[in-house]
């Protein structure tokens, strides 16, 4: 089972995801948890680069080929692995927010985002997706205290196109996109999640 | 102008590309020297990436998209601009490498690669591009005292392909490529190099 956490930065879906993946290594699963970009030696070199503040302009293009290329060798070498295993496999962001960042948010073609996320994953799509939606407003005061890299830096108005793409995404994909309330406590949400993802195991 | 050398491991063109910059420097013109993968300061960390031997497999896709990601910076910041100066770029590999070697060489899509060729040069061609052809047999024998990068490391039947991917690029492109034969002395294939370019010049 593969399963996938999505949302603007400071949603609290990385918090999620190791919640997920301590409560079902406790209950005895095989558990993969990993993130986008990143999950292997070379991806996480690529997502160095991503993040990165560059004295160069750093195109959307560029941008999304290289997430492309991480999503690649992820999908490569360490998810589709696992999954084969029978791990259940959790993942801080996908190809969802390709679509939301760099299609919504940067205004890349959808069809051209389509076509590279087909070519990176091999066709390989999540069982399962939570969306936690919150108002970027929100959001951005949990991040208030770190230091914030090259996605989190951009202006506001950019991170309020992402949040509408993911909503997008999860209105066109009901049965693959669960929403959930960002806004309520840690426990309330893992609570929600728990609950789906404990049904959706027990029904394969 | 911009003049691309293209070739395989071994052909020479690194060499053709100083010397002709070197000696329009010596004539005047005002030339940028560069190279792909590279030519920026996130490019060239691409390029590291690229060619660096990873223990994990590394996915044909992933590294044509890491190419077209390191183009599109190259492009923006380099290429473009410089042109835009008035100064001619000479450029070692460009979008034809990417056509052999990936295409030809990996067997990715050549219209996948001329879509992301298009969209990372943003429609920019060269205007003259020399390709120094030779056996993959004399080739790798220059290659024989270094050490070998990923991309060099490959077996002789895909650089025989590639091969034949630049020859059948220069059979379409009659205008654009110009085929010289890289058994030939160095400064027997530069004086070639040098009368077309100022052929060229001089008719601007």
């Amino acid at each position: 089972m593969f399963i996938t956490f999505e949302g603007i930065e400071g949603c609290g879906k990385s918090t999620q995801s190791k919640l997920l993946f301590e409560e079902l290594i406790d209950r005895g699963f095989s558990v993969v948890l990993t993130r986008e970009p990143g999950g292997t030696e070379a991806s996480e070199e690529i997502r160095r680069i991503i993040l990165k503040k560059w004295e160069e302009r750093f195109t959307p293009f560029a941008e999304l080929s290289l997430y492309e290329a991480a999503r690649s060798l992820h999908v490569e070498n360490l998810i589709r692995p696992s999954l084969n295993e029978g791990a259940v496999v959790i993942c801080d962001r996908f190809t969802d927010s390709t679509v939301a960042y760099q299609g919504y948010g940067r205004g890349l073609s959808l069809e051209l985002i389509e076509r590279l996320n087909l070519e990176a994953t091999g066709g390989l799509r999540p069982d399962l997706t939570f969306l936690l939606d919150l108002p970027v407003e929100a959001a951005f005061k949990r991040l208030e205290r770190k230091s914030l890299d090259r996605m989190e830096s951009e202006e506001r108005s950019f991170h309020e196109r992402v949040r509408e793409g993911f909503l997008e995404i999860a209105e066109r994909e009901k049965e693959r996109v669960v929403v959930l309330d960002g806004t309520q406590d840690v426990e309330e949400i893992f609570n929600h999640v728990l609950r789906i993802v404990l049904e959706r195991l027990n029904a394969l």
